[in-house]
């Protein structure tokens, strides 16, 4: 059994992987273009041209817990399984998400600026209490953004593909035909979905001019599930009151984008769930894997890749 | 019975104390420099040269949750009631602290600055999940605190004065003689006690140096719980990794006040309950102690005056 790692790992993780599967042959900053006829499993990112060429290939793992950058035609339509690192980043992107709230709720910029001119700037701001949020996506992220947002006593609602699965902390569950009734209703809408052919521009004009004029638009898992153009004119013409946007349509996003420069626009950098332990954690889930492959056994964080997750 | 209101009310508070105490006089915006003679309670403060001829007075109410400002010599050694508005802001002063928590574990003032400057500046931070936060201070907000914390997967450490009374969301509670042994054990520090003989200049150098340098302090209750010439000193040379203040030893906050221009030092205005549902929480505890007080029922929120809260 051969696994190429097309990502460098230190010590400690490549003594997990000879731990996990001690009797594979593994090759860590494999170049796949070299050797991917004999790999039995790639950890990382197999280019589309490469494919063809894979005849042992059966299973792919994604470092990243969204695999919409490496879940390409070639890999949709092969019998490759793909696995992902869902759950690495749940935990801190949750954070980010209510960060982000806190910071639109409180105009968490206006002290910003008032402390670095040493003004004493006190304004009347809202409370998440009693506000109503609501969840576009419950994975591993929603799940703990809803449990956060209820300890804020916050009303829950949540919407997501597959009904009929608990939602701990949701207090209302929307089903996909009811998405501009769902919109309504929210005073902060939170997508933490994965970006799928069903969330790719999801929220349109439609989408922004279905919330109320003082809600806030967030987004901490992918852009392209928000039209950055229909959200940048939803929010300057004040049809939305604000944004918190982590994840963005382009990314970097440009020195020139409108969105940098906007009052009511709280930008981060992609960075919601940059942590050392996420980076742990998308280990672990890497390792169990790993040792699940070598010992046959069912992998976990399979992606359903019609789906895209 | 005569009641007079320092403060001024809308019309709908003004009717709720008429429905209150239908056969009580009230005053409305009075100065109770004139007619403090004939009054059986006060809303708001009664200044120390009056309280000498307040010879019917038996309660004061304060608007305010902290007594600090009015608790003062003449009425403490008197035998009138004070009741306090506390827990009008304790749930948006907990929503603060989490958010000077987060704003300080993701270094929020450097994500601001680049997008300021329109920069894409992506950075490793901290999460909250696994952190240990110490409460100094369990009352209402302490207590709505220590709920978010086990939501933000932390583990919650508390201190207050009043042993053996229920803290749920509290994983240990330290005795006032393991100070330093509770502060010792702490990422973050939560001061949401109220300002005390007790509590007044608690946070002294030695308090500081026994904090990690790696932990973070934070007050969203009152000012003068630390000494600011200590924590200046324990910010500036590293013994702590960093301050959220709200509350401040002097309010406004000088411009002269190093805490401004200080990297590792989050500066809000005293603002942290500044909310529309804060003032109307308080005018509900107020109505409430009005209706009781015509009734001849016993008050809520009496402050046990020697204790200063």
């Amino acid at each position: 059994m051969r696994i190429l790692f097309t990502g460098d790992h230190d010590e400690d993780v490549r003594r997990g992987v000879r731990e996990a599967a001690p009797r594979a042959s593994v090759a860590f900053g494999a170049d796949p273009a070299e050797g991917i006829e004999e790999a039995d499993a790639v950890v990382g990112h197999v280019p589309d041209a490469l494919l063809a060429r894979a005849r042992r290939l059966r299973w792919v793992h994604s470092p990243a817990a969204g695999v919409d950058g490496v879940l390409s035609g070639a890999l949709l339509d092969s019998d490759v399984t793909l696995t992902s690192s869902a759950g690495n980043g749940a935990i801190p992107l949750a954070e980010h998400a209510m960060l982000l709230m806190l910071m639109l709720s409180r105009d968490v910029p206006r002290w910003q600026r008032a402390q670095a001119e040493r003004r004493w700037d006190r304004h009347t701001h809202g409370e998440l209490a009693g506000a109503t949020v609501g969840l576009y996506g419950l994975g591993n992220a929603g799940l703990d953004l809803a449990a956060k947002a209820k300890a804020f006593h916050m009303r829950v609602l949540g919407m997501r593909r597959r009904t009929g699965v608990p939602a701990p902390g949701v207090d209302e569950l929307f089903g996909q035909d009811a998405f501009h009734r769902f919109l309504t209703a929210c005073d902060f809408v939170v997508v933490t979905a994965p970006l799928t052919p069903a969330t790719s521009g999801r929220f349109d004009r439609a989408a922004f001019a279905a919330m109320k004029r003082t809600a806030c638009f967030v987004c901490v898992s992918r852009g392209g599930i928000a039209d950055d153009d229909a959200l940048l004119d939803a929010v300057r013409r004040g049809e939305i009151a604000g944004a918190g946007l982590d994840a963005h349509g382009v990314e970097p996003l440009p020195p020139r984008s409108p969105f940098w420069t906007l009052p009511n626009v709280i930008v981060t950098p992609h960075n919601g769930a940059t942590t050392r332990e996420t980076a742990r954690r998308g280990v672990r889930i890497m390792l169990d894997n790993v040792g699940r492959f070598a010992r046959g056994e069912p992998l976990r964080n399979v992606v359903d890749k019609a789906a895209g997750y």
